[in-house]
């Protein structure tokens, strides 16, 4: 039976083997782009409207509802009256030790020996390890084929209970109850409101993060906007004109497409957590994503509205259409100056990668600031003016800010520091990961390297002996403009293992083109709300002999 | 006899305190900006086209000249025959040990006792030992009042021999023959070419460094030019018109001024020569200073000559009048996008601290590129082109570009890395000295913090504990526009030494407000030439009980 897989396996993995171009790194093990193209509305998974909509629907629109056909087919055909188990049942088979179970439509597989034999690395299978496998193949195409379902088919076990296949109810008091559904690959740091970050293997799988795995910063509750009443008001300045904007108004702005990258100011927050307890979410190293965004430009629309760069210091303000009960909307600014310059390329977005915005990233309108903080890109977007002061938002002047590490809650001035802005020089291994078990011979590393204010990644160095001997690493990655290189680099190192290694302490440290470095170590810069923690990012896997 | 030295250094010091307004640092023991405001020409001491004259003439125009015909009335009028010494026995004289003597006209003093009530401090004064006063003289001018004289006098130990007030003479077949004289304060890093930086005391003493100070980095002999007959070449576009501008010419464009720091790429070499061997000069914390400069804005001139901004990427080529025995000239390249950016203030600088350009700062156009490493900076100015590439130059291509630890001469490959532009954060503690001895009580910490490509420094963080614990320093400087913080921030910090503590572990790091910081340690930045040295800065001292 073993002997046969590995034959069906070879065979697959054969099939597998989509390369990519030389010029791009591969950072793909058995999947493709292909579903996650602008042209497949799929992929706008968490951006539905009504939750009560789920895998199904998706899996249609992907193309592989003739799988799920045959799938029902499979369950109303079936003579026996096979083992039948609840969603609870199956979620508690997650490790080799339980064994790990899965479920396809109706039907529940005892994946447990097929894990190391997945063509796409055992990890990818794991992070469906208890649950549905239709969202993760909703990622990779490259499953909807027949002989993956006859793979596939020889690990049944069983079938799920059929009140297990009802949608989950949701308590209509709870304000939270309208969210939109989300991918289950996302790791949860907070489910009200929802934050969440994809696991280090998908991250940097694409270049650009697929929509439904892209980080989701959520402050308050995701409003439910339909975009036929939606308007966004533009206010205008002394003489000028205020804007009452419909998405089609927008529309008629010339289109403006760039690709960038957002960070959370507490991404790898949880690095500073080990050095000294901190406020915030325990973000690990996926709190940032990429994406195609497409709206007008906001400086097409400011000057539409009769604004101009002035002389004297000005910001733009933005409120969000989000609120928490005392009606108090997410809020947060840029310099005029910066929203002012065409160069700066700061949009209204109303796309990302080809899609509308899905609910959890802003429909129907977000602001995209390249190079700055995430907290910048204000969603669901319902004001902008211009004012002499930056906005007077909670998340503008008493968070988002950096502090000395002799700073604490009793002492901190947050007048004192700057709101964050432009972020500084980042970097992060995402393969291995921390802890885990590699062969000897030769390991390769992944990860990512940005930085903020439209500066290049020049270089990421990789050590593989805790920082006393540096490799500078492969870097893949579409060219950007020089001064407006918005988005990140992923990169990879293929290094030989010392022989006799039994351990490797990885690091990897970025450098951008104004030469700006990571700092060594975290507690130097440890911060109370635990922003901006950018220090080596340290691995240490074991080595098999 | 020391009991009344008391007294007079008491009065003396009394006199001295011209505390600055709280609001800007104090920075000064006993000294002023005085002799150093725009309105002074004596202030370009190195920029006089011949050496021969001297610090007679400096002291002439800087106000003093009265104290000079003092002291030439002195000399001519002593009656008893006072013992004569050389130039050479009174430089043998800079220690305690061997006694310290200074000379002021032709008359010597042996100021041993008195280092120590120096009312700016003895480390300014021991600047000294060994030579001349009246350049230290000219740079505080508080020095020129009676009583400082009667002080001084108390001291003499004999004069100068003749023939020791004759100017040096100058071999004429040596290239570097007719380089300008230079300030003795300055320490020698090279002679030929000259490679010079002011000492840390006099670094942070002021916010704009007094043109004789300024640190010097030559990379061939300065060339001598007439400024009647000079002529800046601009090459125009095609279908442009290239344009030879007289110094008259250059008057006539729009006169921009800005304060701008310039840093050179090898600042704190020295540092990373202890990790392990570089080539290049071992410069201390000091290649590093601020001027006012003042000039047509390039971006003006090249408009001119038909230049626009263009779609494509493009570089503006620089090409000095200093040359090698080949004709090589220096040479140097800026994207076109930052040379046409008005907002980015590069300029055709004829300028500093409102004197001509000095000599050794490129008498008599220099460029200014703020936020920018000195090496693009290109003096002595002959020739401005635009062009597709970047300059040719071995100084841009060859030289001035930063890489990993772990590539050695036999691997560097100078295409793989980009051109160093902007610089990184960078910040050095001037006082206390490395090696100094404190007394126990308080300590207070000086130093200076700058970033590249205009990003403002935010806050500089001090330790006395080698890391573990910091403190917020105060900073000073003038307040600069957003993005464009051109100019540096000198800071200081007050703070008790613990009780019982021998020695302290100083240490600084600064933060921009891209929220860059400095890297911990040096090893892991080092590289093959020894640029972009930015670690931490670390001063070990003693502490007396």
């Amino acid at each position: 039976m073993l002997l046969l897989h590995r034959a069906v396996v070879s065979a697959l993995r054969q099939a597998c083997r989509f390369r990519p171009p030389p010029s791009r790194l591969c950072i793909q093990a058995c999947s493709t782009n292909e579903s996650f193209q602008p042209q497949r509305p799929s992929l706008n998974f968490s951006g539905y409207n009504s939750s009560t909509r789920g895998w199904r629907i998706m899996g249609a629109l992907l193309g592989f509802g003739t799988a799920l056909a045959y799938h029902d087919h499979r369950c109303r055909a079936s003579q026996e009256s096979p083992p039948m188990y609840t969603k609870e049942e199956v979620y508690s088979h997650r490790s080799p030790e339980t064994g790990i179970w899965v479920t396809l439509g109706c039907e529940v597989f005892d994946v447990t020996e097929f894990v190391e034999l997945h063509p796409g690395g055992p990890s990818k299978l794991m992070l469906a390890a208890g649950g549905p496998l239709e969202p993760f193949w909703a990622l990779y195409a490259i499953h909807n084929q027949p002989h993956v379902y006859e793979l596939l088919a020889q690990y049944k076990i069983g079938e799920l209970k059929p009140e297990d296949s009802a949608p989950p109810t949701l308590e209509t008091s709870d304000p939270y109850a309208h969210d939109p559904m989300r991918h289950p690959a996302l790791k949860v740091n907070s489910q009200r409101p929802f934050n969440a970050e994809p696991p280090p293997e998908l991250l940097t799988e694409n270049y650009i993060t697929p929509n439904p795995i892209f980080f989701t910063r959520n402050h308050l509750p995701v409003p439910n906007l339909d975009p036929d009443t939606y308007r966004l008001h533009i206010v205008g300045p002394p003489g000028g004109q205020s804007l009452s904007l419909s998405l089609c108004d927008l529309y008629m702005f010339p289109k403006h497409e760039v690709t960038v990258t957002l960070q959370c100011a507490g991404n790898r927050r949880s690095e500073m957590t080990q050095v000294k307890e901190v406020r915030g979410l325990e973000w690990r190293t996926g709190a940032i994503s990429t994406a195609r965004w497409a709206g007008a430009r906001l400086c097409d629309v400011l000057a539409q509205a009769g604004h101009q760069l002035s002389e004297k210091e000005a910001h733009v303000c933005f409120e969000g259409l989000d609120s928490d009960p005392t009606g108090t909307a997410y809020g947060a600014s840029i310099p005029l100056a910066r929203a002012m310059d065409p160069e700066a390329e700061v949009l209204l977005a109303y796309e990302m990668n080809g899609q509308p915005l899905p609910r959890d990233h802003g429909f129907p309108v977000r602001v995209v600031v390249p190079g700055v903080v995430g907290a910048r890109h204000v969603k669901w977007l319902g004001r902008v003016s211009v004012e002499p002061e930056e906005s007077y938002s909670h998340w503008q002047r008493r968070d988002y800010k950096g502090f000395s590490p002799s700073v604490d809650w009793d002492t901190v001035d947050f007048d004192s520091a700057p709101s964050i802005q432009e972020l500084p020089i980042q970097s992060a291994i995402t393969e291995p990961r921390d802890g885990e078990t590699i062969e000897s011979g030769e390991v390769i590393v992944k990860g990512y390297a940005w930085s903020g204010g439209g500066r290049a990644v020049i270089r990421v160095d990789v050590s593989l002996d805790g920082g006393l001997t540096w490799h500078a690493a492969d870097l893949d990655g579409e060219k950007q403009p020089p001064r407006k290189a918005w988005a990140w680099r992923l990169w990879q190192l293929q290094a030989s293992v010392p022989a006799g290694q039994k351990e490797l302490n990885i690091v990897c440290k970025a450098v951008d083109d104004s030469y700006n470095v990571q700092p060594d170590t975290v507690a130097p810069i440890w911060n109370l709300r635990g922003v901006l923690s950018n220090a080596w990012h340290r691995v240490h896997v074991h080595v098999t002999s």
